[in-house]
């Protein structure tokens, strides 16, 4: 089978519980969870090579223009970008990367390597996912009302990705999306050596 | 998710040890694998009902004028074909039906149904497949050269399957075809309808 990591893009709306189902499944030393280089200033809380490598505008524009990062844009004057290496290098060493981007990032790297595999996370309902962003009781009306609105604009792209996963139950998610990304491998697009392999093998018999 | 169940080929060389695995894989109720019609004679040991459904080639034939079958073929005078109506009521039913068929039959099944998941069981290499036919010490030279003959054959056809299971050890490859199978559930084509609904809801929010 094959012995090179597959490419993973993880979306999901704000209140879909991705952040933890990642953490949850990172745990495990097959999964490389990208880290993006941005040119926004750290929130309270955020750590430099956490959540995000905080760099300078100029480094940004440096760096994308370099060909450093896989995919990049900029947003409201700020840059975010997956950096190349990274990825490359994980691949190669058989790891499954992962690079949990929003949409329109996600259809761009499916653009440039549509090998890649698009993963979208949801709760199990739009009412669900409204009790989710209020319970958690520290974000104002306005913000909710804000994240809404976002998950209906990219509600809009779920179409375009290859799976869906519900996150109801954390552990039953982690669970579905280790082994739908596990099965990924068996795909015969990502074994077209060890297929070529065996039919010259058969030949010698 | 998709309450409706997915339609599967499993196909393999004899000596793949894919009747071993089927049997296995079936126990768990989710699956139901399809038995043929055929019109040749029973074997040895086999019964009506559990390896074909034996039944006259003119009978065979009006099925097959009247629709009756998913695919059907004949070969050496001998007609095969796969009940149309079984496979439309567990699918129905939510079950998974597997179709056990030969590689022409299965290309047959994907185009009618493009929806159709291939699966191609394999042992680890050439030379294994051929340890297995003989180590069987049932079977004569003439038959095992002419089965080895027959998976060059078939190789060819190996690339326009979707995906590929080793058959090394048997449960971790019954343990990987389940992993696959349900996986294929969370597939975004599957699952129109709950998308369709998400996205309708988030709009009344």
């Amino acid at each position: 089978m094959s012995k090179r990591g597959n490419l993973f893009v993880v979306s999901g709306f704000s209140g879909s519980g991705k952040g933890t189902v990642m953490k949850q499944l990172c745990k495990n030393e097959q999964y490389a969870l990208s880290i993006s280089c941005t040119s926004r200033a750290p929130r309270d809380g955020e750590t430099n090579g956490k959540e995000y490598y905080f760099i300078s505008h100029e480094e940004f524009v440096k760096r994308q223009a370099e060909g450093y990062f896989l995919e990049s844009a900029i947003y409201v004057n700020k840059g975010y970008g997956t950096p190349l290496g990274f990825v490359e290098e994980n691949l190669a060493a058989g790891k499954d990367v992962i690079l949990e981007i929003e949409m329109q990032g996600a259809l761009q790297v499916k653009k440039t390597y549509p090998d890649t595999i698009l993963i979208f996370i949801t709760p199990p309902s739009a009412a669900e996912l409204r009790r989710r962003l209020t319970a958690r009781g520290t974000e104002t009306k306005e913000l909710i009302e804000k994240r809404l609105k976002r998950a209906v604009e990219e509600g809009v792209y779920m179409d375009q990705y290859d799976y869906i996963i519900v996150n109801d139950d954390l552990d039953v998610c982690v669970k579905e999306l280790d082994a739908l990304m596990q099965s990924t491998h068996h795909a015969v697009k990502f074994n077209k050596e060890f297929v070529a392999a065996i039919k010259d093998d058969l030949k010698t018999l």
